[in-house]
């Protein structure tokens, strides 16, 4: 291509639009149900149960430790199928662009599109670009929709939680959006923490022939204490959390604590939140802690009967009720 | 809700966020399988050939003359389905909200992709929204993905193309772009012109148990001519359109004819271009002239073995080559 910057034309359905998606996202993308000369993909048989899910991408810095916006795009989806139960098979990729975008910064989100479906094995089939008038659409927006069929050997659902079950985490919180928050010029604050930013298939494959496996969710927008305030109203209980149990790194409670920031506010990109029943928990545990992604995996709350509010036991013996997510504590990380 | 206007805290994963799906998106959009506490929906299962496509819109004015940005997302993606050949089953929504977006008119655009919807029988299963900060975002951005079965008695692509073979269009040409272009506040146009913005869905059902159906597209961006250059492309062969035959609206000829623009390059939203053996396109033609919107549906060329290049027949008797879209004649219409 001739061009190093998106142009509005790239964007008009003539030749220069078909080149970009020759030369950029096809080439990068390839796979054999990816025809860009048809209006609608055609999928192999599936048998099973399907799952889609969708979701949306803005994340600023769009490159950030750990990822970019590309490979957080298909990982966020994946991530999704995955604590459903499913097993990811096929995304779709939606891209808004900025007139005036470096051509190079696409080429290298799009090859970590490609990079993180292929570690994934699913197949980008289908996709769309469209360009936004210069000074709308700060730089790129993605959407990514994912197609899988349930591994899992029970419904994973909110109704299925109990009074006694357990809540496990996979790993430290709040690293991808600390990662994100510090790779921000405006903070002037460096560090050589990484977003956790990855694919879950691993964790959610390692406990999803658990029959005690009630529920799971990758803590992004709202970070653990929403997923905790989701199962507490979903469930109709109680749930009380361990706070010197959350493994939270040193790197995270210092950034957090100079900002004002409560981590567990914060979004996760590669961690899971699992409800199990009591006597598979130390199964499930022993499952994570046996993957390279789950070192750190810890139980750090139960269910209880009662009024579904979230009770934090604090460290030094007391406790208080953790609130619901009010206000944006850090936007646009996910 | 007691907000006006969308704030960034509605995108965050907390409070806001649950009740501004649960309001305005769940409430509109509610079917049995659209659960808003779960990551992935689960489909019912589907006999047949699965299809998938996915696009994304950006149109300004938001609402135009027959349709808004939230009808035409769903329009888009059903009619991508349907030109394929396949039956529209399940659709999912992306919502780009900058901060400062009226929710009155959000509701109104949700509203719109119901109906829509509705009206296809089709059901929206998974959604996302993001909430962009104040100036990015030019208001809202839309990605729908669907999931269709297989109709369509043959496999419709540009290879099954041939010489000889009848292209046609279902109705006049360039209504959308120049619908669209007079609803700008900046041109001072006015007209009663309105946007052909609708689901194909009833075109395409009418032809796709045809055994000589080639290939359908809608000719959105880019318009039937750049359709036209595809069909040339992709089937290796030369194409002649007869331009008296093609179909256009008095109104957007004047408007084209004052504005430099042509209408052959505008976007439609609600209409076909087919490629059909010739000796099944009169049953084609029929089968469309006698559907509501196909009444002014027309044999406009035929495909011819030589040159893949796209030549014109002038009303007076000449001919010119007509070239591929380079610059974009309209930004930002679909």
């Amino acid at each position: 291509m001739r061009d190093t910057h998106v142009r509005l034309a790239h964007g008009n359905g003539g030749r220069l639009m078909r080149e970009l998606i020759e030369q950029v996202f096809a080439r990068h993308l390839a796979n054999p149900l990816l025809d860009v000369g048809v209006d609608a993909a055609s999928l192999p048989a599936m048998a099973g149960e399907l799952l889609i899910t969708t979701d949306g991408f803005t994340v600023k810095p769009l490159e950030f430790p750990g990822g970019n916006i590309g490979s957080l795009a298909v990982h966020g989806t994946i991530n999704d199928l995955a604590v459903a139960g499913a097993r990811p098979l096929y995304l779709t990729l939606n891209a808004f662009i900025e007139e005036g975008f470096e051509l190079g910064l696409l080429e290298r989100i799009v090859a970590s599109v490609a990079r993180a479906a292929r570690e994934a094995s699913i197949a980008v089939v289908a996709g769309d670009t469209k360009v936004l008038p210069r000074g709308e659409g700060g730089g790129i927006y993605l959407a990514t929709t994912g197609l899988g069929v349930r591994a899992s050997v029970e419904r994973l659902a909110l109704d299925r939680i109990r009074p006694d079950d357990v809540v496990l985490v996979s790993g430290p919180v709040g690293d991808h959006g600390t990662a994100v928050m510090l790779a921000r010029e405006q903070f002037g604050l460096r560090g050589d923490l990484q977003s956790d930013a990855a694919s879950v298939l691993p964790l959610a494959e390692a406990i999803w022939n658990l029959p005690g496996l009630r529920f799971m969710r990758d803590p992004t927008r709202g970070g653990v204490a929403s997923v905790v305030h989701e199962i507490a109203r979903g469930a109709g209980l109680g749930v009380r959390l361990a706070g010197a149990a959350i493994p939270v790194r040193e790197a995270v409670s210092v950034v957090c604590e100079m900002l004002g920031y409560d981590p567990l506010y914060l979004a996760c990109e590669g961690r899971v939140v699992a409800v199990v029943a009591q006597d598979e928990a130390p199964a499930a545990l022993a499952a994570w802690q046996a993957l390279p992604q789950g070192g750190e995996a810890r139980v750090i709350g139960k269910l209880c009967a009662g009024t579904p509010q979230v009770v934090l036991e604090t460290e030094f013996g007391g406790e208080r009720l953790l609130e619901e997510l009010e206000e944006d504590p850090l936007p646009r990380i996910c």
